[in-house]
């Protein structure tokens, strides 16, 4: 692309300028179009307020450099881990920095899952040979023991069919769980919670039926060499087997050979094992309202990653951002009529004890939690909201749509919210979630892919605009 | 993220559901929700198309890997070289592949401008220390001799300041034009377009006040260490000076460095220069129409690119989601009403002659060119179509949006085309360009880090999906 330029505001258009066309030496310059057009957009002072908003994140964010932080200088940090116990701390200290006139932790009791040594495992082909697999073993999985497991490999392509297979044909094997996510939803968390049912009650329908082990085909959109993780769970009423996921690319190949070959059989050996409880925290940081500071808006992430990745998009993104809107009003000098809590919750991937806790704390001092936003669907260009209030104060958010179109967000409407706010519902909290493009999302959720340098910094804070946007307008206005 | 989805489909909820509350043991599944509406989206026989044409390039295309060979089996291809010619060569493969029903190619005479051996240039600093830059020549520049250039570096940060310095400020020295691309432009082309002025002018404009060369900061919205190239333009009645652009980041450090010394000096070497004009071609493919083939629909992106880069987003999107187009309307047996072509232009980046060369074998065939659409703002998540054509043609069109909001684009309005189909504006041609998200193309736009890494497949995919559908929905109701 070189010469043509798309200039336009509030999908209506600016110009259309050959900015210079170079061979005929035309040069039409625009300046003073674009800020009459500024000015124009800038007729009501709630959109003069969130373009300042705006031009704050987008110029002197402390975003990506928080990432940055998290991800480069801590990395993963599962429950329960020392790196986690450094994120409560780092963010602590983020939020002081933003200029929170109130930082504190709230105290609360985490699974803590470790991995333990090298997870390995392989096929073994009919001429003898061994294949080895990219795998990890799901997240509150137990290990395979020392010695492994080793059995015939079983594929299946949905719950039915293991169902219709039944103990006679599944007992002693390894059940393979080939599940595809769906590339034709455009939406790729619809196709996440359709082919997820493997990962998350595979093993113990598996078990059901007398699997001794679990692989299951990662969720990812994308065909590569990562394996994805991600929480398991088993049912008491079955055994516990142990059970990993492989890399799409390997689930492929593994598919393949099936074909060719029922009999092949597989080795696993995983080391993890879930300890007793251990201490962890919230970290929230928040601005005091001017006028009804009993009236509390939450807006966060989730701290916790899990331990094979840095959890760059899942979840420091939201956290961040979050961080990032305390800061931006700090910065502007903005007094919110109402508080306004930036949190990190703790043990979202394998637990949701943060949003429990959270949720006894706001009880307990019987605070007023009017609304809680969530970022937790990945660092990307921000597109919507997801809305679950009641049908009154979702039309007066949807009635803010045009406020936030110039910043890329279109789609406001029900159906969202995330699952460290959900627990807030018990009090009536209307709830909401940042929704960004979701393309590139499983891509890397939950795998070593998920790296820093995955996040773009623009639409890191783009999201961090659209978030403190509403938050704002929230804070000014009520739901 | 782990426990809530979002399933939504335009901008409606489906439903939120905990899918699994990990701890609670909760399950709720929801398939049948779903499908009811999906069979509702599906109530028009062009959404049920276009849902089609979606799914078929979602699930089958070959797109991704038609830009892996152009970007790593072919690499670089500025015109007039020896990959361009090969590019064609492939190209012209992929749409017989495709299924087009007539491949040929239409010859015309390209600038050929070459680099040369390896650039090199530093800063000395006061205690006579070299600092190396990281630079690249500007395309089409001229070479700066084998003795390359020295001089005081004098820093400028408008074209404005340039003309206030004048030349008795700035003859014989070298002009670093630092205009940073505005952050707060969240649309990033409008930023581009406005500090652009330094690259595409600034080596005429400081000529003409006897500077002897001119380093310009990257147009790049981020700081790392890629020096971006793309065309400067000389003006015949100034000296021809060499011409340089430093990454963000040397720029950022030497403005620092000018602060505590402005009697800096800068050396640089160059070994570009413009050969004769060479021969190339446009790949042209088609798919005839059925009912009024006289009637032509273009769709195209550019197929050269700059040789420091593989042009995964610059343009070798726009080719392959072109060819994308007919591969898809073949696989799925549509029968269009009016000619499709898909056209890979030729010298986009430095000279726009195969654009001109289009417009005149239309003229010359005496063709009718009803509309032309463009892909030329990288492989990225598409959000809308900019238009250039009558208003009558433009209501039309954007009464066609709800089509399009399933699939991620909801901007559909005036402003917007392509450099490559601007000459058929001569003929009356309604012409629309995509315009997908912005937020990352500056970050690698005509640098090194152009790569095929940088793209998604599923968002190149997605963007080939809208242009499809806007594609076929012309060739049935025509403009």
């Amino acid at each position: 692309m070189e010469i043509f330029l798309f200039n336009r505001i509030d999908g209506k258009s600016l110009s259309l300028f050959p900015i210079t066309n170079l061979m005929t030496k035309k040069f039409f310059f625009f300046l003073p179009a674009i800020f009459i057009h500024l000015s124009m957009l800038a007729q009501s002072s709630d959109a003069t307020t969130i373009k300042k908003i705006s031009d704050e994140i987008m110029s002197n964010s402390g975003a990506y450099e928080n990432l940055r932080f998290l991800t480069k200088n801590i990395g993963p940090r599962l429950s329960g881990s020392a790196n986690a116990q450094k994120a409560v701390e780092a963010t602590a200290r983020m939020l002081r920095e933003a200029g929170a006139d109130t930082v504190y932790l709230q105290p609360c009791m985490v699974p803590y899952w470790v991995r333990g040594a090298k997870e390995t495992g392989y096929i073994k082909l009919a001429n003898g040979t061994k294949y080895n697999l990219k795998l990890t073993a799901l997240g509150n999985a137990v290990g395979s023991g020392s010695k492994g497991v080793q059995s015939t490999v079983i594929e299946v392509s949905s719950m039915q069919e293991l169902h219709n297979l039944g103990e006679k044909n599944i007992k002693g094997k390894i059940v393979f769980f080939n599940i595809p996510m769906n590339p034709t939803y455009v939406r790729t968390f619809r196709a996440y919670g359709e082919s997820g049912i493997g990962r998350r009650i595979g093993p113990a329908q598996a078990a059901k039926y007398g699997a001794i082990a679990v692989m299951v085909r990662s969720l990812a959109s994308n065909i590569d060499e990562y394996p994805h993780t991600g929480a398991t769970q088993y049912n008491d009423s079955f055994p516990k087997i142990p059970a990993v996921a492989i890399s799409t690319k390997d689930a492929e190949w593994l598919s393949m050979q099936l074909k060719k070959n029922m009999q092949l059989s597989a080795f696993f050996k995983t080391n993890c094992q879930m300890l007793p409880d251990a201490l962890s925290y919230n970290v929230v940081g928040e601005i005091r309202g001017s006028t009804n500071p009993e009236q509390i808006l939450t807006t966060g992430g989730h701290l916790d990653s899990w331990d094979i990745c840095e959890g760059a998009h899942d979840d420091g993104a939201g956290c961040v951002q979050s961080i990032e809107i305390l800061r931006a009003i700090r910065a502007l000098g903005i007094q919110p009529k109402r508080t306004i809590r930036a949190v990190m919750f703790m043990n979202e991937e394998n637990g949701g004890r943060g949003g429990k806790a959270y949720l006894q704390n706001a009880k307990d001092k019987k605070e007023q939690h009017i609304f809680a936003l969530e970022s937790d669907a990945g660092g990307f260009t921000p597109r919507g909201f997801g809305l679950d209030m009641s049908e009154e104060k979702r039309n007066k958010m949807i009635s803010w749509k045009p406020l936030f179109l110039e910043y890329g967000v279109y789609d406001i409407a029900a159906g969202g919210g995330g699952s460290d706010i959900a627990p807030l519902k018990e009090l009536g909290t209307a709830l909401a979630g940042l929704m960004p493009d979701s393309q590139r999302y499983f891509d890397l959720h939950h795998a070593a892919s998920d790296t820093f340098e995955e996040v773009s910094k623009r639409e890191l804070n783009l999201g961090a605009v659209n978030m403190a946007a509403l938050i704002w307008l929230v804070s000014e206005y009520g739901l």
